[in-house]
């Protein structure tokens, strides 16, 4: 079995605000709340074997400060993880890359994709009754054999209030 | 809308270890670690128009521990959250006790109906896909209207390692 981490981005600066959309970073307060979010996670002793992080600039931020504050040592872009990617086509990543001896990674990306692929894992189709906030994590137990779509298990999901505060 | 709180019972004395099973008590170490989740709600500033709790002793002493934490000035008991209730008992209930100022309320029962009932609230029907550890919450936001069933939102399910380490 292994453990997936699906993490919103940091609150970035407002849409709209740059012409190219992928382009918006995370704003200060997004950059420290993430941080924060980022230590909370170590001190719980995670770690994961890789992140995955979706190309754009506050999703890239984003996995960064996970990386640097010492959640893994593997950082790869995926570019499935970009807002409209396509569940199938990382889940075929990971049955490539999964090994006997994999234990936890990490997604970071966007919404409402990440809600959505995290039904889809659960229940097989969705209909956003997830809520996901910006730094919030969704943590799946995935099957060890077989399809992980509609067989997987959800054991946390929180918003960075409920880390944090 | 109001939220829903979904608390199972803390850690009990061995399933067998009791004549009759609804008399099994908190174990001291249970006793001890719900404890520390009901003052880790209280600092997040949780709180509950009304905790009702099933009958049986490891949940009403659950129940007791979060209302003794400042978390609700009001408990009851009820019985459909007895192990095998039926959640359109409690949703009556739910019915007719809610209020344009009902905010929150919190439910102590048992598993694996606790994770059943949230999936038929989030989703309209079930297949064991949370995973619901002892002293662990569940949140879920209630529509201000209609049904309830498959048209309420997830926004927290933790168990007490990541509230409390």
């Amino acid at each position: 079995m292994t453990d997936l981490y699906l993490i919103r981005h940091g609150i970035a600066a407002e849409h709209g605000t740059y012409q190219n959309d992928d382009e918006r970073p995370l704003t200060q307060e997004g950059d420290r709340k993430t941080r924060k979010v980022a230590s909370r996670l170590k001190e719980l002793e995670l770690e994961f074997d890789i992140i995955l992080t979706s190309p754009l600039i506050r999703a890239r931020q984003t996995a960064e400060i996970l990386k640097a504050a010492g959640l893994s040592q593997q950082l790869e872009e995926c570019a499935a993880l970009a807002p409209g990617g396509n569940l199938h086509d990382w889940v075929s990543w990971y049955n490539n890359w999964k090994t006997t001896s994999a234990k936890a990674f990490a997604l970071v990306g966007h919404q409402p994709d990440l809600g959505h692929w995290a039904e889809l894992l659960l229940w097989g189709n969705f209909q956003e009754s997830l809520i996901v906030k910006k730094a919030g994590v969704i943590g799946i137990t995935l099957p060890s054999t077989g399809s992980p779509i509609g067989q997987s298990q959800l054991f946390w999901l929180t918003s960075p209030k409920f880390l944090l505060s």
